[in-house]
């Protein structure tokens, strides 16, 4: 029997109706007249695989009790409650990610790059806890790690080289963070980030919360090193909120400056946060890349891991209630995630990997408005969710 | 048999778990061994009904055709598309706003205002059509009625004298919209609107988007004219975007003024809109109400009524994280809307009507933050959603 998968009369991408065909877990023209499955995709849109740019699989809190949150509101008030749940609530990273990525699963994300904390406390156990559940889950969702200094890195003496550890131990990209407001010496910091890229030949993902003048001037050093480095389409930005507390003509020149070097920027849209200039920056080339942030943890309490949300709250943010820009917004939760995260053989053309997300919705601005839950999931060629019910052959989670 | 309903071992507003008793739909003290219903609350947090403080229930747009919304980006271009949408999509104020009640319905909203269009095009057939819904499901949700000038007052001859007629038909409050950059002159068209609720002895509610300091003088209009008509306690100023975008002691003189004259303040929290300084607005005790605003109408395409998802929104906007914070959104979204819309007997306690929301949720900060959906609605002592499904006996819209 062809191992073969016909989706009849589906909209890709909002476009035309037409008949989407996999072979052999990929996408594929044409097809045989009797599939081994079929599924009538009548008024539903296809998407690729949604794409969670930017999660902390390693924190949510997920299946465990209420965290009560008395935190403070500052980010180092959250970087301390952080560091003090992680010791008394016993947060397994191996079993806490596979619940995130099981959740989030059912919803058709198939892709999922984590930040993951190292940190002189716990050092790289939460690194080789995402690392098992990756394997356990290789088959049905493709997840990256960022070894990530939430603590801090030159501040916390022994992070860069636990930094080093997680590389070694199979992390996939050097992470960063606010190089100067929690660093402390942000030509210090980068050189250090960039130094590890180049000697592991890893990628970049840098969280930069900075704002105004100062995150504009620690963009323009990440943008120096990329230069010198020939580190073009390998670093991301991620967050990036002084690019939305600049006047116009600063924030112009950091944006062509970004478009230039082919650095990436991952934002989320928060509500309280600057909103970046999305527009002007797709305008001018910059891929944007978005993500869910901490689900379900001591940061925040919310959040489902859905990107068909996440591109709700992109235009909601942005002001945006057009068809136009609400496609837009599903494609840097699809495309544009793709591409900041460098996936490959990604989308619903011929020869791309056979994922793909049903979304019960007439057009692609419905689902982004509405964000139906019975969506079906395909995983190279293989149904996992049916109408947002999950197949009894996903692993369950203790 | 005794019409009674006991509800076991549930939190009320997230507090110590208790029994509620209701008996001949109101809350009771103590409570028979054998009610005629009895539910278990137990992991569930008791809300009173929800209250959407502020939608327009003329204009949804649920379950009719996908609109496609090509609206240009201002608030002219969405008032003429909004009376063009009213022309050519056919949009039955009766049955669309019999939809949203459903909809929302399910969720615990058991109170409604909703500001209705009245304008030289549509005369007051909107208004006409609302009322018939609030007959239809006078048992099972409160609306109130606001005689909306949606397209302009003054600047629209013979508005004012339907929005008269809207009230002789049975509207409750007089509405009012931006007086400056919409109506083109502040003080007629406060001093109409005023002057119209004295004679009718109606409430206010008016729309106040203006800008920063246009919309403080506004609000300084607004104050002088509700002192001077004694009218403290009967004025809403919705949306009052201005108080978002001032400096802080113009921001503090005009939050104090308002709480002298008891003039409440309705926000939805837009994430693209500048937030309102919340917290001293409380303190300063100002009754703070919400509500979704539009519903899956030109306006906006998304929305699902849900004032537990808006308490979210709420916090989420003013970048609040804590179960304190959380908490309080939830109380704007019950109690603070109770008393800015003047509902009588509201709450949990002995002697309120017997309504009443279950949720699903270990505290109320959980409830907020995963506005879990299986909920169970009471209404008046009468279970009308149970887990989530509404009972057969609830009426079908065609």
């Amino acid at each position: 029997m062809m191992n073969d998968i016909l989706i009849r009369n589906v909209r890709p991408f909002g476009g035309e109706a037409t008949d989407l065909y996999i072979l052999n877990g990929r996408f594929a023209d044409g097809h045989s007249e009797s599939a081994a499955v079929e599924i009538d995709g009548s008024d539903h849109v296809a998407l690729p695989g949604l794409v969670e740019a930017h999660t902390h699989l390693d924190k949510t809190l997920i299946g465990m009790d209420w965290f009560e949150n008395h935190v403070g509101p500052t980010r180092n008030d959250r970087i301390l409650a952080d560091r003090q749940a992680k010791r008394e609530l016993g947060i397994d990273a191996r079993r806490q990610s596979a619940r995130q990525i099981l959740q989030t699963l059912a919803l058709g994300v198939l892709h999922i790059r984590s930040h993951v904390d190292v940190d002189t406390e716990i050092g790289i156990s939460n690194i080789e806890g995402v690392i098992e559940t990756r394997e356990a889950f290789r088959d049905l969702v493709d997840v990256q790690i960022v070894a990530f200094p939430q603590s801090g890195m030159l501040v916390r003496e022994g992070t860069l080289e636990l930094m080093e550890a997680a590389l070694k131990a199979g992390a996939d990209i050097v992470g960063g963070i606010d190089p100067a407001s929690i660093d402390r010496n942000p030509v210090h910091h980068l050189d250090a980030i960039f130094g590890l890229a180049e000697r592991y030949g890893k990628p970049i993902d840098i969280h930069l919360h900075e704002p105004g003048e100062l995150g504009a001037f620690c963009l323009e050093l990440i943008v120096e090193r990329t230069r010198a480095l020939s580190m073009q389409g390998k670093v991301m930005v991620s967050h990036a909120y002084c690019l939305g507390m600049l006047d116009a003509p600063r924030q112009r020149a950091l944006v062509d400056a970004l478009a230039a070097e082919r650095i990436a920027v991952m934002t989320v849209g928060s509500p309280s946060g600057p909103a970046l200039p999305l527009r002007a920056m797709r305008q001018a080339g910059i891929v944007l890349a978005s993500g869910s942030d901490g689900i379900q943890g001591t940061w925040e309490p919310w959040g489902n891991g859905d990107m068909l949300e996440r591109a709700k709250y992109l235009a909601q943010r942005n002001g945006m209630t057009n068809d136009a820009d609400l496609a837009e917004m599903a494609r840097i939760c699809t495309f544009g995630s793709a591409e900041g995260i460098a996936l490959a053989d990604y989308g619903l053309s011929s020869g791309c990997h056979g994922d793909v997300v049903l979304v019960p919705a007439r057009t692609l601005a419905e689902a982004v408005a509405l964000t139906p839950q019975r969506r079906t999931v395909i995983r190279r060629g293989r149904v996992v969710v049916r109408d947002g019910v999950p197949s009894d052959a996903l692993p369950h989670i203790g």
